[in-house]
């Protein structure tokens, strides 16, 4: 493995900066050849890595850049790009293009996160919108890449398209899943069953020469396991991840109501505690740690800005891989047998 | 209680006729006033009526109309509206007509069921498209009427405000909610947030006189109860439900792994079976029986064609229920606020 530099936006996030830094350090623990740049206010960074834990062992493979802008929630994408250009999301952004890391992470604002992403990192050349990939827990062991979650709306049937073509790239070369199953989220298995975006969205990938497209998915192949990939439009997609987070707190609430009832269930919650916490580790999303954005010239992965330590390292380590896996150049290059392929047929 | 006459397609679901026959038993014994119209192949249904425990003082209450034609799950809805007169849903939509039972419920094909309820017993004035709205569950109580989820396609702004107000109509008359919550559902919260179907639709919702519109929901607003009701477009609907009974399936099956893993899970999982089964009876769709097609000039419940007895049970539950709200009258009245408003605007 060479080394990788990940630059960190350790403003980014609800529990920034603490969370941050915990989650970095740990981040730099796991991986020995990891470089992380924390980009940051360097007066309110400093003072904190010593009491984080960054010894002196750690400090050879921790670099901070200063950044002090910040970036509230209510902010706008665009406001931030055009006002706030030393902000940490936004310097994160240009040392992924300037070279001088592989891939950055962020916590904080998703569409300010989308936004310096594509703007300053730039698109890979044949993606006309960059999408944000969902990992889908399941019992079978691989994730489902869910994409586009981002609320990327309206989207003509190409983008879906490119989605699906992007999410198979990822699930290919990050998750190590040979000839990923690919299919667009519809209403009914049957191919004459869709919206008339998602109709032509399938004709465009039925003709794409190296895709297992497979035709429509449902709403419950997102968690079965049946797709490797599973492409829609950005309002569906992120109607379906928060109505799924929403789902999962639910589930936690309405248990631990019911378990903590009477004493012979607070005693068998007792016994079953370790499963349970196994079983909600599984499906739990800070596991992945954050959502790759795909289709721009580098890496960014994007957490939820509820991230505590453990979600930052292994959002760190989505970048990694991401790197690895030379994710952009691949994409650019099954982009290319697509337009290809659409000239020929023209 | 006025007598109510609900006539049941026997022949519709998976488990038909033997779990519309117990369902209707079970409905018959559970509300004294109830007539039951058992709709479906005579002689099929008259040799199951003794075994399946109508005794005589339930056969009162409890007539056979034959109909003999039977729809499959791969038949096109307008196939067998044209071709399948004699068919029970056809035939239970018919009663409704013409005037020999309020309402009509049906486990069977859910596109086919919707085509006759909409095609046979007509839409209310001011309806353009009939809606299938699903009650979601959460911990407070009552739960949230989410319409459109019956695959309503590529609505416009007014299908998705008429939507909106005619489940507002159900969680006023039917849940019993005074001046109920009503939101779009979209990508945030803020009214910027949208695409521009659900942002016209919000503008129409934003002009009605007597609706208490609150803007836009996310999905996480879906099972929190922050919401009353929550219109969306019907593609959006379907895979958002079909994705929650994906999630219901994982965790059923999850926990169940996880709970069997060695031999004090399985002592725990036993002390805590009763507050699991009791979790996941709240979170059950069959304690709802069924999905009530809102906008027709009559009563229509649909009903998962996996339904058991309970849910069938439970589904002419909800059929009396709306018939006694006399829910389409209501919906005309609204709806006429609605268009009286709109002339007025011009």
């Amino acid at each position: 493995m060479s080394a990788q530099r990940i630059a960190l936006d350790v403003m980014g996030g609800d529990h920034a900066p603490e969370a941050t830094l915990d989650g970095a350090r740990e981040a730099l623990v796991a991986w020995p050849s990891l470089q992380v740049i924390l980009v940051g206010d360097e007066g309110r960074i400093r003072p904190l890595l010593g009491p984080h834990g960054f010894h002196a062992g750690l400090m050879d493979r921790a670099h901070v850049v200063h950044a002090p802008g910040v970036v509230g929630f209510h902010d706008e994408p665009k406001v931030i790009l055009k006002e706030k250009k030393n902000s940490s999301i936004r310097v994160a952004a240009q040392l992924v293009r300037d070279g001088h890391a592989e891939g950055m992470v962020s916590m904080g604002h998703t569409g300010a996160a989308m936004m310096a992403s594509t703007l300053v990192i730039g698109k890979v050349e044949g993606v006309d919108r960059p999408g944000l990939a969902s990992l889908m827990p399941n019992l079978g062991g691989t994730p489902c890449v869910f994409i586009e979650v981002g609320a990327n709306i309206d989207s003509r049937p190409e983008h879906i398209a490119g989605f699906a073509i992007m999410g198979a790239v990822y699930a290919e070369e990050v998750l190590g899943v040979p000839n990923p199953r690919v299919a667009i989220l519809s209403v009914g298995e049957e191919d004459s069953k869709g919206t008339e975006v998602t109709l032509e969205a399938a004709a465009i990938l039925r003709k794409h020469p190296h895709l297992n497209f497979q035709g429509n998915a449902e709403g419950r192949d997102i968690w079965n396991g049946r797709f490797d990939v599973i492409a829609c439009d950005g309002f569906v997609g992120n109607v379906v991840l928060k109505s799924s987070e929403g789902i999962a707190r639910l589930v936690k609430d309405g248990l631990k109501e019911a378990l903590t009832a009477n004493i012979w269930r607070m005693v068998g919650a007792a016994l079953v505690k370790p499963a349970l916490m196994e079983f909600f580790k599984k499906l739990d999303y800070k596991e992945y740690g954050g959502l790759p954005l795909l289709g721009i010239k580098g890496v960014s992965v994007i957490g939820h800005g509820s991230s505590d330590a453990r979600a930052v390292k292994n959002g760190i380590g989505a970048a990694i891989r991401a790197a690895e896996g030379r994710l952009h150049e691949r994409i650019q290059a099954r982009m290319a047998e697509q337009s290809t392929m659409t000239l020929e047929d023209k």
